[in-house]
């Protein structure tokens, strides 16, 4: 049954019944999307009681007195800084508490390294004729917009189970100072679903760069974003890793309620060594009056702790869990034993990421195109949009209905074992 | 009765007399703060019935079935946009509809043409060895204070009654075309309380720039903020006015509802042309995924339109004007006839902006301290902190209470004239 294994005959056959399967489902005239890593209305829904959980004047007054709907602080009420604390382990001397986006901390980190370099540089890195970036792929393709965006050059580095390829990662920062960052998702990685080993995180904190003004920007996008109560991946401490060899200037960690509470209404933080949040405060105090507090106390009155942030993640959990399972059944019923691909199965995070047969990518998400069926852009977890082997392919099973995402694997799975089979064929 | 008509033994009379009142206010020990340009808590709790004027999901679905909720929509919900077109008279495709934060969006419009450069520029402006921004002033310190901080050199012009001096500006502009930009802040002018006149106005979209790539930033941020029921100023449209000479890539048009609704939580806009919004939106979606389009509804929901916000702008006038006329009372009665200092009388805006006899602004600055009373630091209102005739002083009467802020401006009013005394008996 193994796909490689067929005569041609047996090919031009299962070609045939492909492509009538395929017929049946144009004939439905489908519109179907499995490219988005958003919630579902579900999930929302779950979350209505933080709409008007702030309601009087004496809701805004922060513990210390602040009052909230004025102007004001800028790195966070204290009572923020204290729920992220619990939440991800971090001091809160540590903690700034942004505005709803952790995706726009990164950009302006960057562009504030850019513009004016960062603690231990020697100067802004647009000053340099060129900086690079270490991009473990696949990831995610909005870090690799940021680079491109800015004009940094991204060297790919393979992404494995235990999270990216730390030879080639070690051999690269160690020579060349131009390189001056890695991107990392590294918990519940986009769209893999790895969880980087304690090795690993250790080997990024111990490791010699060649510029001494190195940063990880630690994505720690699904810190909490489990499927399952228990036997969840857990994530090394970088920031204790990163003290035992002195290099605690080395992180930026970044973190939201996008995917807990609302996506463009929650609360990012940013997390860094002391010396990196004095230095980051005193240009984001030029750049901003303050973030909204009242949406800062908002979500501090809705969870009050970090525990119940958990709890509700498990009711999340409950929601997105069988779509994850409709994707898993799905694929292994049509796709096992035929070799035309391979899964992971996590444990937590928003994606399945999907390893074709190498060069039938393209023509998955083609047909899968012409059937109605939307797939997140073929490439796009690759630098420069160029996956090198044509084979990953990210599911993002939250937003649709269960209907919808069954239909979708169904047609998914047909376009992908057609592309397969057509690519087998032409090689007779 | 005016100080410089003083003989010195006249002066030494009155300053023994201005020292006894100094050390009166001495003793009551008292901890004041003229400084703040923000609200005060009356003006907020109008605002109470906001916080939760959103509660279910079905309020978080926008006209157009958006689900603010969720992730998607960069340039605004078109209701937000058309609340702000009535309110500012702009049309909505020239609208991005931002965070919480136009200062944010002032600063980041900057930072985005230092990286890539802007519309009908040759590249970015960081790759130019000196750009330089004309600062009216007095002005906004953190107008100046982004350009400190992005090492882009300033250059003092004059603030008349009429805007910024013209004749000044485009003799400027003309000739050196690392000039990139102007600052303005067009209506009720932060400290001064003027509005450009349409002479300035259209002079302003007339004139040659030797840059091709020149651009207005112009921070309306007191569009609607009138103390009076009647007989307000009124700004030309720029916009209108640009349209005429063909330049209409020139403006960068800011506002915000931080002075409407709460300060640090509502809603900045971006207006500019659809050539400048294309590009500027072509970097905004890789710098963010969206603003909080929730509070982008609840304003909506709780404002329905745009004659709604002008009269709920009645009500703080209402609740401000007072203090303005506290101030006006308080210096009127102190320093009427003395010489020792002229003043504004705005008709909306948050400040009165006080010129001192020359040489004096910081003495009584320092004064004022002393006495437990806070000023703005003298000297903000100028590029780089520094006021050539040491002589303009900001007050801020919005956010004390009425009780606060006379008793401030009494003690403020003493060391004025104890300064102004001081200068003239050293002359002696």
């Amino acid at each position: 049954m193994q796909y490689s294994q067929l005569t041609k005959e047996e090919l031009i056959l299962l070609k045939q019944e492909l492509e009538n399967e395929y017929k049946a489902f144009l004939d439905e005239k489908l519109s179907l999307d499995l490219s988005r890593g958003k919630p579902g209305k579900t999930q929302l829904d779950l979350m209505t009681g933080m709409l008007d959980c702030i309601s009087s004047a004496e809701d805004c007054i922060a513990e210390n007195g602040t009052d909230c709907r004025n102007y004001g602080v800028l790195d966070g009420i204290p009572e923020a800084k204290k729920l992220f604390s619990d939440l991800l382990g971090i001091p809160t001397s540590n903690l700034f508490i942004g505005g709803n986006s952790s995706l726009n901390l990164m950009y302006d980190s960057l562009a504030r390294a850019m513009l004016y370099g960062v603690v231990g540089g020697e100067c802004p890195w647009s000053k340099i004729e060129k900086v690079k970036f270490i991009c473990p792929a696949p990831g995610y393709d909005r870090h690799f917009a940021i680079c491109e965006s800015l004009g940094i050059e991204m060297i790919y580095v393979p992404m494995l189970p235990t999270g990216p390829d730390m030879n080639k990662v070690e051999t690269l920062v160690a020579v060349d100072p131009a390189i001056k960052g890695i991107w990392c998702c590294p918990k519940y990685s986009n769209p893999d679903g790895y969880t980087y080993s304690d090795e690993t995180v250790e080997r990024l904190a111990k490791m010699k760069t060649a510029a001494p003004d190195f940063r990880i920007f630690w994505d720690n996008a699904y810190a909490v974003h489990e499927l399952y109560a228990e036997g969840g991946d857990v994530l090394a401490d970088i920031f204790e890793e990163c003290l035992k060899y002195g290099t605690q200037n080395r992180v930026l960690y970044f973190a939201s309620t996008s995917k807990i509470s609302f996506p463009g209404s929650g609360v990012a933080i940013l997390a860094a060594s002391e010396e990196n949040l004095k230095q980051i405060k005193s240009i984001l105090g030029i750049q901003t009056i303050g973030y909204d507090k009242i949406n800062q106390i908002r979500h501090v009155k809705y969870f009050k702790n970090a525990e119940n942030i958990k709890k509700h993640m498990m009711l999340l959990a409950e929601v997105i869990r069988p779509k994850f399972e409709i994707v898993e059944s799905v694929l292994s019923s049509a796709l096992d034993g035929t070799g035309a691909a391979h899964w992971n199965r996590p444990k937590g995070g928003y994606f399945v990421s999907l390893y074709s047969e190498e060069g039938c990518a393209k023509r998955t998400y083609q047909l899968c195109k012409d059937a109605g069926v939307v797939l997140t852009n073929v490439g796009a977890t690759y630098p420069y949009g160029k996956d090198p082997f044509d084979s990953n392919i990210r599911i993002a099973p939250t937003f649709p209905s269960n209907e919808d995402l069954k239909k979708a694997m169904e047609v998914f799975t047909v376009c992908l074992r057609l592309a397969v089979v057509e690519k087998f064929l032409a090689l007779k």
